[in-house]
């Protein structure tokens, strides 16, 4: 039984429910950010960051500060691109909109490439276009939250190491890192954004990024001074420099609550990460399964742009999120309203990641899939449909 | 007795010791950021940082982001002056430095009327700079946490102004928003930035500024677009409004946890908030009379300059920081070494802030005064002085 106060269960696409453990480490008194014993938990925790990207380069640099996730977006857009460069996003959704806004307040030229609703562009597309300029970094979206698509993360890097081998390969990794394969240094990522509180399982208030040493370079090389304070590299790198050699050291107040929560949340994750993806990836195909026998469509059509970490579906015509919503929540299972402007009224999203996926005894999923079946033949009934 | 496990009590300038019900609270079960619940508990938030400033306009606004304080330099210095403009700011210390290096990131041209250390610059001295040039704002730190300097800044509003009356009054409340008398309207102030960590008494990851309606409209008026995405007015604004005004709203997710331990120890803080002022200077008035008898001078020489939420004070000559902290550690004490580099061997810190003031039941402050005596009086033994 869980030790936290009796509630619905969270099956939105982040934040997610809580491991106990992760929630208690998070109740730790009042401790001094430079003090012996929180150094050591913020060193280890980056070391651990580290080890869930599958990165062993030295070169490689994690970095944990107090933010949202969209301040990764910042980090990237203040320090790996400079004023009048180019980027180009591939743009799968709500979220890619958002991170070319962030580029453009830098001063970045952003070229969108978009996916139809639902899909990604396919490679040669991407081929086509990173031949037509020269792109200081590129951008994808590996989970776009809004629709449940997946991108072609390992596809896309290797192609632009082939065509275009100096532009920079970053990931939002959101709604991605803890469900979603990322094997940081095989791919040869450049940075890869996420924050806490979705597949990792923690609280919200991280912004957690990893770097490669290209990257790194990019923001040393710059001609001109970062754009942004707070989410300057050339500020927080000798940081978490320090803090992973168990030094202390001062930039600004760490979140020292949450980083314990980090901590335990990335301990339990990293004892095997080829095992979590695994049973993202088997839930996933179980959701999906019922979904489809319940006759519900995916937004994500086809099987290799589908998420493995949430399910965005489309109603039954006649149908809006606010009919089925509240029948889930009579059930105690709270599920997520549509978020593409264009298409909002017509899906549903269900999260499942982190601990309702990995922790079978809870029987949050299969609780869900038996609240979904009979909030749709409700909702149905009560509409005549 | 407390709940929390035993520890060592903190009393550095900050983070500070937690109330129970506020670490209590922290450990809030998941929840959606747009859900009722939880929509309810932001708003009621924004509402009580209005009431801490002591502030009834309906133009000024409260702004709650994820983040530590020095994002608040961030969203200061991205929204309230272009490229090009002036900044005086009034440096008491190592913050003042730093905040002028933010304001730089973001284009401005800055001015520092630097004071000698431990002390403050006389009005006349402030009136003189604000005459030489027109500033569209001036900064100052209320308490620079390095050396316990207290800011005039009423004096400082009102003189602003007198001579310069379109100059945006900043002021950097990081280590005295909850322990200084601050009211916000009637001093007539445009921006108090600070953090949740210190007198505030929630665990850090919070950056909260209060902005005025002037303040506001010169963020809306700018030529040019704000100089950053997350630290964006623009972009937080319609966010805060909705969520005080009970309806959710997203543009980058909350940290939820947070915000609840923030409601708890906002509506502890703002029962009482004349009171909560006086009792905090009645406790630095006895520490301060205490530092005297064991000899120690502070930093702040003159008393007008002097904090109420901490004490620095200088070593007996011959002493460092390393000789006397480990004998506080010794007797469950946590003071912080010096910060102010060109003396951070001479002096050590003493946070008195929040509950340890509050809570005379938990005799923090008396058992601090305590291990004083005795860690100085072996220190001074094992030197021989």
């Amino acid at each position: 039984m869980s030790a936290q106060a009796p509630h619905n269960t969270l099956l939105i696409p982040g934040p997610i429910e809580f491991d106990d453990a992760v929630l208690q480490s998070m109740s730790h008194y009042a401790e001094s950010h430079v003090a012996p014993g929180f150094v050591k938990v913020f060193g280890e925790t980056l070391t651990l960051v580290r080890k869930l990207f599958q990165s062993t380069s030295p070169t490689a640099q994690p970095f944990i500060i107090s933010g949202s996730g969209t301040l990764g977006w910042d980090l990237v857009s203040a320090n790996l691109i400079e004023r009048g460069e180019n980027a180009l996003v591939l743009n799968t959704g709500y979220f890619g909109d958002s991170f070319g806004q962030c580029l453009e307040t830098y001063g970045a030229n952003v070229t969108h490439l978009k996916a139809p609703i639902g899909d990604r562009s396919p490679l040669e597309e991407v081929e086509a276009a990173l031949k037509e300029k020269s792109y200081k970094l590129i951008t994808l979206t590996h989970v776009d939250t809004s629709t449940g698509v997946l991108s072609d993360v390992k596809g896309v890097a290797q192609l632009v190491r082939r065509v275009s081998p100096d532009t920079l390969v970053v990931v939002d990794g959101v709604c991605s890192v803890g469900s979603e394969e990322i094997a940081f240094d095989e791919w040869d990522l450049d940075a890869v954004l996420t924050a806490s509180q979705k597949a990792i399982g923690c609280p919200p208030g991280l912004s957690i990024v990893m770097t490669s040493g290209r990257a790194i370079q990019a923001a040393q090389s710059r001609k001109t001074p970062p754009g942004a304070y707070y989410a300057s590299i050339a500020n927080w790198l000798p940081i978490m420099q320090n803090y992973e050699n168990n030094k202390p050291s001062y930039f600004a107040t760490p979140p020292t609550q949450l980083v314990h929560a980090l901590h335990t949340t990335l301990t339990q994750i990293t004892a095997d990460v080829p095992g979590r993806f695994a049973i993202h990836t088997e839930v996933s195909n179980k959701v999906k399964a019922a979904a489809a026998e319940l006759g519900l469509k995916q937004l994500a059509a086809r099987p290799e742009c589908q998420a493995h970490g949430m399910t965005a579906m489309y109603l039954p015509e006649g149908l809006v999120p606010a009919d089925v919503l509240p029948g889930l929540l009579k059930r105690g299972v709270i599920f997520a309203a549509g978020l593409h402007k264009e298409i909002a009224t017509k899906y549903i999203r269900f999260g499942h990641m982190g601990v309702s996926v990995t922790d079978p005894k809870r029987g949050d999923i299969d609780n869900a899939l038996a609240a979904l079946k009979e909030a749709l033949a409700e909702a149905k009934q009560a509409k005549g449909l």
